[in-house]
């Protein structure tokens, strides 16, 4: 299937051609260039949902749940699962996909796990390309969920229309997910295995940590679920339209969006770039052997090398 | 004190110096190139320890007891806990200053919180350079922590000579390390907290799913500790030991130098790169209005961008 092929099947919403435009992303293919300019004009119309969290506080369940809230309301919904590759697994997990396994055979529902080891820019430049293709694919909602509660992982869920931060008693605190960064970051937070012990406490100090910030426009609701057994998830799914309509009331949206564009061709032309220097670095053995006897400084060996670039 | 004088107090081992050089490298000062320069041809013979894990699961109490173990052995040792800022807590988070009291006064031990979101390159550009500060004020060893799970802090982990991964039972198991793609740059890993219910199944699973991938020249062991009471520690001590000893033998230590400190080199160029480009993108209002009006996708802004770059 060439880049042109896998446009035209993406846009006509084939799900061969959804799936095959996703793991160009995923590997990296030196068709992207294309395939971006191929669907960007078709983008812009879906909402998206970041779900970023610890590893086992339920993220996978409640993007199961939202799915399938989603479809009784009839609106056609994807879910990204980014997945940093392991050779111990080979990228695929299968877990993510087996929760969804209800949803499996409904094709207004796409659920795939994403791998981004090859994408040279890692997560934070793969998740928005292929997020892009699942809005042009038709998707009204784009769940994009994260594992691992690291800077990278919750940039990624950052850059979503609205971002929820999932966390669950016994598994880090309120002064954990400070230390992440991760408290000015969420538009919803959600406490779920809210029927644990603790789980009172983990809502109470979250909205007192949240109020020792500066307010903000948007005073991000605290939310408890247990989401295992389907309770407090359509008051989540009402709080989600509730940001939602207050993202497009107050212009918010689409500034939020330019900023996002923005950042990725930043980082988009820097990964570039950072190309061109490694090759150089590579070819250049004089320079590594100033670098290992300590003649020439990492710094000095960039500003090294970005004047070349600018003499290329 | 300008740089220069932040140097020469650096070599000289004067804490108020040491503590203003990280200051620098936390806040991107102008003077690093210059800082950078300066400490270089004092760096090399420090042995780094990078240790991560979730949340929770005894990281910095681990820390403590090898600066005591490091101590007791006659060496001088610095720790520096990679601490992402939030507006909530300032960047500054007392816990593990507190938690290393018992050293406060020791002249041979230095502590430090880092936060990084003022330096453009974020943590993976910071820490480097600040484990080169303490190696050239000549701890002999240097610790780097590092909060959260993520793509990020396991890459800044891994970035130094040994890299000790720590578990505890109930927080995260051995399929959610994989799924953070932990597994593969462990050099050692620790299940601590071992006294809980759970912890041999940790230690069993952890070894099983080590011995499905590839083998690799280094096994990592896996050790159990319960680091509050002291367990394990001095089994600990022995593995790291041995670790450094197989990294000199085999001439690892420096070709794994060699590659981080290229990488660095990359990230560095390609961080100063996309400065111009965002400085560029700022000042051009009909190419952000073509990005949002959909007329020009990501990555051609990007290559449009770089083109300008090649032609400055």
């Amino acid at each position: 299937m060439d880049v042109g092929t896998v446009v035209a099947g993406v846009v006509a919403r084939e799900p061969r051609a959804i799936a095959r435009a996703i793991s160009l992303v995923e590997d990296g293919d030196d068709g992207l260039p294309e395939l971006s300019a191929g669907v960007f004009p078709h983008t812009g119309a879906a909402a998206t949902i970041g779900l970023t969290g610890a590893p086992g506080v339920g993220k996978s369940t409640i993007a199961t749940a939202l799915v399938r809230i989603a479809r009784a309301d009839g609106r056609r919904v994807a879910v990204l699962a980014i997945d940093p590759t392991s050779p111990y697994t080979g990228g695929a997990l299968l877990g993510d996909r087996v929760r969804m396994q209800e949803h499996a055979t409904d094709p207004d529902v796409f659920i795939r796990s994403m791998a981004t080891r090859g994408h040279l820019g890692g997560m934070s430049l793969a998740a928005p390309e292929a997020v892009r293709i699942l809005d042009a694919a038709g998707f009204g909602l784009v769940i994009v969920e994260t594992v691992g509660v690291g800077q990278a992982e919750i940039d990624v869920a950052a850059a979503t229309d609205t971002t929820i931060v999932v966390l669950a008693p016994g598994l880090g605190d309120a002064i954990q997910m400070a230390k992440a960064g991760i408290l000015e970051v969420a538009d919803l937070f959600v406490v779920n295995k809210a029927d644990r012990d603790g789980a009172g406490d983990v809502v109470r100090e979250l909205r007192q940590m949240l109020h020792l910030g500066a307010a903000r426009p948007w005073d991000p609701p605290v939310l408890a679920t247990t989401a295992a057994d389907g309770n407090g998830l359509d008051e989540l799914w009402h709080e989600i339209d509730r940001h939602r309509a207050w993202l497009g009331s107050t212009g918010t949206l689409a500034t939020d969006r330019e900023t996002a564009v923005i950042h990725e061709v930043r980082a988009l032309a820097a990964e570039r770039l950072a190309g061109s220097v490694q090759a150089q670095l590579a070819a250049d053995d004089a320079l590594r052997a100033r670098l290992r006897d300590r003649e020439l400084d990492p710094y000095a060996a960039a500003e090294e090398l970005i004047r070349r670039i600018g003499r290329a």
